[in-house]
Formats: structure tokens, C-alpha cells, sequence
């Protein structure tokens, strides 16, 4: 797919993540779905300095740019909405499904800079940070399990704001078999199944038409009606020059 | 969001998964989002002991069933669908963009199981894995970095299947095949074509992936499936008798 030019205002934005691991696959994610502005807030400094090294998306890693607070983190960003599995009590902010929140950041992605914010593996956002959101994010899980791995749920923030913007790729138009193609394999199946002994001599009408029903429930494309045709043909010519 | 009791008819199948953690986050995403059957084909041996310890999904991970091939673990499904990031060249498959794909996989899971299968995190699916599969679905990435982490592949395929669950979803009217009647079909096809002459003795297993992709396009019913076997055995005792 080509990547709209407004994804280049999304700004992912990691706040205090532990695990490495969990850097490397946000920004293969980004780097699978034509994101690259990776923001990190005070990871933990092993986490960080080992996620330089993970697979996948070494480029956008490296040019990750590290901050001490939220606040400057999301500084030049006209939006900036909070991602939580809504453990959290009580929370102060509008809550978006993640279907109708994407729509809103994509529209707003198209005239200036968002921020995506992330919380840590174990706590998720921190009241502070939550205090910097215009509204939170909610990725709509079974509730007796809501906490999702860091990794898996950036993913599926993005998937989601890539979702529409590919319309009609692979129309994808498989040539059916013609009705005249259908009715020789009906016929050569007919042949076989006589001489195989399956139908018996004087075999009536509905019989033959619930076969050729049989044929046209099989959807053959053209090229598959083919092969089939050839592969019935053979069988018919052994049984009957044996 | 309550869990749609058809959820329960969904497999997801992960072949020859190499790293435990993929296992773990594949278990836990199928907990976040309400998916229970887990099953995996040949993994690393270490990998899925490690994973029985992974965080998330105990229970789940607990029961997964362990198989040894692809076509023992779809066995019981009557639609098979292979999960791909198209690297591989020569599909011989119909490839669905995941958007459209769960609509089709949905409606199939309120008649009948399903499985969805995912690769290897180096190599994706293999040819013989290919052959089993109805159809592929693709997550829709940038083609310059396709190679999707395989827990954010699950994570991603299960959040759009959960995505539209509250939208009511016909149900596919027509009992399908299952993947294991398709498997007897293939095996008797096989025998007629040899028996005949139209393949020659040694066949490679291409051409044996050839013959078991082409019987998934048929998209038989379990009845119509029935009345095929019927046919070919008739045909391949004929040949063989005289």
C-alpha cells in the first residue's frame, strides 16, 4: 500500500516502557504500516539502549527521539490522545472506541501533528500523563481480560488508522469457467460415471441434471475447468480401453 | 464486549512457531479478544514448554492441543485459511485483504469451525502448509517492510474478527466440507489419476500440492463432498478391477 503523506504527522509516543522488546516491535509496527516519528518518555535506560539493537526496524529506531516528560514529549502536537484499557476508575476523559477514535485522529493527522501516547506494561498511563490528553483511546477487548501486551496493542492502534487508506488494492477478477465449459465436464463426468459402473445403463433425466447441478455448485474457474476436464478424460479413455 | 458464542469455533493454528514468546502473545491476544483454541503444529520443542509459562492466558495455553502436521490439526474445520505477507511470489491461492477476509471467515464461524494459520517467524507458511488452505488472507502493510512479528499478525487478524461482533452476522446457510473429508477426496483423486495414467508413477509432492489446492477451490458441501468420494472410489475400484 502506499503510505498517505499525513501518516508523517503521527507521533507514537512510548512513556515509561521496561521491556525492550516491547520498543522494538512498537516501531516494527510503525515501520510495517508507514509510520516513522517514534517519541520515547524516560524508558527504562537498559530498555532503551537494548531496543536499538531489536530486529525489524533499526532506522526508525535510531532516529527515536527521547524526552523527560510527557509535556515536551507531545509539545507540538495539535492532538494528543491516551491509549488505556479502561482499568483505570475513574476516568475524567471522553473515551473512544478505537474504530470512531481513528477516524477523528485520521482527520486530524491531515492538518497538523497527533500524538499516539502509550503507557508502561504494567501500569499503563500515569494520571500525569493522562492530564495531557484531549481524549483516551480504548481498544475493545473481553472484559475479564482487557490488559494487552504493549507491542500488540500499538500494532492494532495502527493497523486500524491504516485501515481505510487502501481502498480497492486487489480487485482481483478470477475468470469463471463458461456455461459450454460446464456442460462438456458434465458430460465426460457422465461418461465415467456410467463406465465406472456409479450410474447404472438407462440412467433418467434427474439423475443427469443433479450431477449437472452438482458441477456448476463446484464455482470452477476457468483454468481449473481445464485441468478438470483433462483429468476426466484420461480416467474415461482407461476405463474404456481396459 | 460479551464474547459471540461462535468465537468458540475459531482455531487458531500456529506451524512450526520458533520463538516461546510468539506463542505466549498469540495466547493472550486470543484472551483479550474472547478466541480459545489454540493449537500448534511442530514447535520448536522448547518453544512451547517455555511458553506453557508465558504471562497472560495460562488456562488457554494449558489446553492448547499439539499436532504434528497441518493436516491433522484443520482436520475438523470445514474452511481453512492461511495467513500470509505475500512475499511469496507465486500465489496460487485467492488472497484476501483481512478487512474483507474476517467478513467471510465470520459468517463461516457461526455454521462450522475454522482455522486460521500462521507460519513460521522466518519462512511464514510452507508450500505443503499452503495446500491445506481454502484461501489466504493479508494484513495490508507497506511492501517495502511486509514482514509483519507474528504475536502483532495474531493480535491484528483476532481484533478485526472482533471488531464489527456487535453487528449481527448471517450465518453461511450450507454445511461446508470438512477439511478432513477434503483430505479423503484429495487421497482418492490422487489414486484415480495415478490409476489412470494421467500422473506417472513418482509423482513429486508440487504436483500432489497442485491436485490439493485445486479440490479446496471446488468449495464443497459436506454433502456434495459425500456424493464426490462416492464417485471417485466407484472409479478407481473400476480401474483397478479390470
Amino acid at each position: 500500500m502506499p503510505v498517505p503523506a499525513e501518516f508523517d504527522q503521527l507521533r507514537v509516543v512510548l512513556a515509561a516502557t521496561r521491556n525492550p522488546l516491547n520498543i522494538g516491535a512498537a516501531a516494527r509496527a510503525m515501520s510495517n504500516f508507514g509510520f516513522a516519528q517514534l517519541r520515547v518518555v524516560n524508558p527504562y535506560g537498559i530498555a532503551f539502549r537494548e531496543a536499538r539493537s531489536a530486529v525489524g526496524a533499526p532506522g526508525l529506531l535510531a532516529n527515536a527521539q527521547e524526552f523527560t516528560s510527557v509535556a515536551e514529549a507531545v509539545a507540538d502536537c495539535q492532538l494528543v490522545v491516551g491509549t488505556t484499557d479502561a482499568r483505570q476508575r475513574e476516568l475524567q476523559h471522553r473515551l473512544r472506541v478505537l474504530k470512531e477514535g481513528a477516524k477523528l485522529v485520521r482527520k486530524q493527522l491531515a492538518s497538523g501533528p497527533v500524538a499516539l501516547l502509550f503507557g508502561s506494561e504494567k501500569r499503563g498511563l500515569a494520571n500525569e500523563d493522562l492530564s495531557h490528553c484531549h481524549w483516551l483511546l480504548r481498544i475493545p477487548t473481553r472484559e475479564e481480560h482487557s490488559s494487552m501486551n504493549l507491542g500488540q496493542a500499538v500494532a492494532i492502534c495502527l493497523y486500524e488508522l491504516a485501515r481505510e487508506s487502501h481502498e480497492a488494492i486487489e480487485p482481483e477478477k478470477l475468470e469463471m469457467a463458461s456455461a459450454g465449459e460446464l456442460e462438456r465436464i458434465t458430460g465426460v463426468l457422465l461418461e465415467s460415471l456410467r463406465a465406472s459402473g456409479y450410474l447404472k445403463p438407462g440412467t433418467t433425466a434427474p439423475t443427469e441434471e443433479k450431477i449437472r447441478r452438482l458441477v456448476r455448485r463446484f464455482k470452477l474457474s476457468a483454468v481449473d475447468a481445464e485441468v478438470v476436464l483433462g483429468m476426466l478424460r484420461q480416467i474415461v479413455w482407461k476405463m474404456k480401453s481396459s
